[in-house]
């Protein structure tokens, strides 16, 4: 591949999938023909801190001819160079010379020059002031060292949201999950799963090193298992001569994953109820890479969130095994682990039952993508074919998958947060979708009074500003009303 | 086809989709290999009154070979027989003699011996007794005049849910309504509903006729488009030509419409505020029959049901056109027409923004499948692969769409009527899901205090049972109140 030989490559695709990750870490920026503001191309390069265009509908991309049309012009892969900025979504034919900002080097690279900038010192003081003014945390949507590590040099106070399923997409990993996926038996599960224990123990490791005993929110295994599968016929073959097992075989699993509705189907804690093995594995990682830590001298909090919790038993079931493999690894490596467990919230019964759940929730981090495609019966990757009429008709003022919906979904966190409360009043509340970086979903979070938002790392300064803007704000709110009262004596 | 021949066939299928309704309406029965109690075979054979057998998964059934295989024998499709009981689950090799109950006899064929048997006068006692007892009551779920009369037998005052798309599956329709799919323009959508709108009408006059006054509830479009268009190359083939289209066109709409999750997609409202002019002809079609009701010398008493409705503005919008169209066809064919709007709440926000879409809604009828699907985060049409390991756990006691679940979208159910009726204290309440023919949630459904239960037309008796036990219970716990009081004294 031309970024193994060390070229900078764009990835240009109709619409990205689950699939392209590799492609996208490999890539220095993405480009795509279809898909909006929340499309897995944007969330994904959003997190990865990755430059990228989104629904640049003028291209016309032939995966075959390995062209991309767009205005008469036809440019090939390998042979022509675009240019995208993906702050003003603009695609450029030809190469320009491109430079990080003073403050992405100055905080990231370390760069001295950079950081005698007056724009430095001017975002250092900023953040400075921020810090001062906030009541609520912003953490950080990472999954690796890397991603952490920037996060924190932004000031990110955790990691809010981990999802580990992009864990296993990375080289040999890959192989392994798919022969979880392709297993018969619980015994042959386990085989696969324990394959890719070292590699997940290993990420956890990084994480909480980059940390420091900042804590970590690690999401278990979320995606429904087809994801991981291949799906044209050529991967699928290859993947028959890797594992040695019958085409058919892999072709027929792909069949039985395939769901009408995905979004709703078999995926979140279902996975880990149905395959409590897999739960295992995960609670196991997480607990030696923190014992690991523990003995390297350094602080681990990890918090373990089951994802798609609607049933207080579904959180139950699952927590008991993490309970179980805490206490094996702590007698096993003669540690003492601090961690938590808890849920997201992100189906309205979740959200409608929180008195229930919050019985064995430590917290809730409210997981507002999928509880807007619950809450609105909105698929986010469907919903651009009428969006766009819809705003126009002023059903919609905002896309509610980059602002949150505070009449819909608002008001379902708002019920979960009186209901969680009721059982446990100091339960930890905090938010993961994306909408954690978007300052208007971030001032309304300040307001219900949560304890942290978590966005994507290139996200963690607008949102520490909003945070603080709104703690100020309140106080401005609240000085005309003390005013009054002196008045009054 | 061997029905058109007046023989009697049964459909088998690995599962069915709104693809298969034409055969379904052919078959004496259906049999399914996948798919439980709330799947699409299951749910269209009831209301059809058909005998079904839904998840046989002995059954391999190869659709090239045309044979079923099961238990090492081979049945080939033309040769041999199948008999099933849809109420025991039974499949027999073999044809079986079957005939009619006295009721069905008795009530539909008007079949005087059956009349005159124990069994038929112990029912119109037991039917007797609940018209009687019962507070609220049962409407049924039917889209054609046979179901309709067939319902009124049984019982039922009026029509609950009509689903407006199934009439569009039928003969030459679908070419019309595929036409309109995929049009380029209004004017061409427009032309290929004027095609669809006599036979719209034709079906509502139909209804209204068996209906003799008693109101009907009409449900605009619901489904996605892509479920009215050919998938298979073939039938694509045929179209291109029938309609003069080429099939490239055909395949790019398909592609277009396609989407990762229907359930959460183009659908509902959603359809009718891109394009108006569906909701147009269908309010046409609506008002017209019953213009032309009026003029025969009976009674139509139209309401009208928007779907999907999650914000008030997309009711407003559609309503809007409705009564437009209901002021001109009133002009034109000069006479005063019944009529109320309304709408279905099946996602969170239509129940959490009740207050706020009663404004305009004149009655709430609860699409609890979907309501359901939504509130749960669960595909019911892909529960099945983790439902089973769920009951086992003890998560879920009853498949929940089978039984409403109470604690979940009977809550949501519950902020809908309170907030409905802040707004409107007497708006009118209904419930059209599958749920409306179970015992439970009928009884569940009468304490919520709802107007009525809508259900397919052969559970209408069981429902009429189930509303009457409920509301004699409800005699009954207040009794000893009554008691103590008296002693008291």
């Amino acid at each position: 591949m031309a970024a193994e030989k060390g070229e900078s490559v764009l990835l240009v695709r109709i619409e990205t999938s689950p699939e392209d990750l590799r492609g996208m870490i490999a890539a220095e920026g993405i480009l795509t023909a279809r898909g909006g503001v929340s499309s897995h191309a944007a969330l994904v390069a959003r997190q990865m801190g990755k430059v990228c265009v989104c629904g640049a509908s003028g291209l016309e991309i032939s995966y075959e001819a390995k062209t991309v049309k767009v205005q008469g012009k036809t440019y090939k892969e390998g042979d022509d160079f675009f240019s995208i900025d993906g702050t003003a979504g603009t695609v450029y034919a030809g190469q320009l010379k491109t430079a990080p900002s003073e403050i992405v080097a100055g905080l990231l690279n370390g760069d001295k020059a950079a950081q005698a900038t007056e724009k430095f010192k001017s975002f250092k003081q900023l953040m400075d002031w921020c810090a001062k003014a906030t009541r609520m945390q912003v953490r950080t949507n990472s999954d690796n060292p890397e991603q952490t590590r920037n996060a924190v040099a932004f000031g990110a106070s955790g990691i809010g949201l981990c999802r580990t399923e992009h864990m296993f997409f990375e080289g040999d990993r890959i192989d392994a999950m798919r022969e979880m996926i392709l297993a018969d038996t619980q015994e042959a599960r386990e085989a696969a799963l324990a394959k890719l224990l070292p590699y997940q123990r290993e990420d956890f490791f990084g994480i909480f090193k980059e940390l420091k005993g900042l804590p970590a929110t690690i999401r278990f295994l979320d995606p429904p298992l087809h994801e991981f599968l291949p799906h044209a016929k050529e991967q699928q073959m290859d993947l028959s001569r890797k594992l040695n097992i019958p085409v058919e075989k892999i072709m027929s699993r792909v069949h039985e994953l395939h769901e009408f509705n995905p979004m709703l189907g078999f995926r979140g804690c279902r996975l880990g109820i149905k395959y409590p093995e897999i739960t295992r594995m995960q609670a196991r990682a997480v607990f030696e890479a923190a014992a690991e830590a523990v003995k390297k001298g350094f602080k681990a909090r990890p918090e373990i969130m089951i994802p798609l919790v609607g049933f207080k038993r579904e959180l139950e079931l699952q927590v008991e095994i993490v309970h179980t493999v805490a206490r094996q690894v702590q007698t096993e490596k003669k540690v003492k682990l601090t961690y938590s467990v808890g849920t997201m919230i992100e189906v309205p019964r979740g959200a409608l039952t929180a008195d229930e759940v919050a019985q064995t929730a430590e917290f809730f981090s409210f997981g507002t993508n999928d509880l807007t495609q619950t809450t609105l019966g909105m698929s986010r990757d469907d919903s651009g074919s009428f969006l766009g009429p819809y705003q126009e008709a002023e059903i919609l003022k905002r896309n509610p998958f980059a602002t949150i919906d505070q009449t819909g979904v608002g008001q379902l966190m708002q019920i979960a947060i009186e209901k969680g409360r009721l059982t446990r009043p100091d339960i930890k509340l905090g938010i993961c979708g994306e909408h954690g970086g978007d300052p208007d979903s971030v001032k309304f979070c300040h307001k219900l009074g949560l304890n942290y938002v978590s966005c994507s790392p290139f996200r963690v300064p607008v949102a520490r500003l909003a945070a603080a803007q709104a703690a100020l704000s309140e106080m401005k709110s609240a000085k005309p009303v003390a005013a009054k009262l002196a008045k009054k004596k």
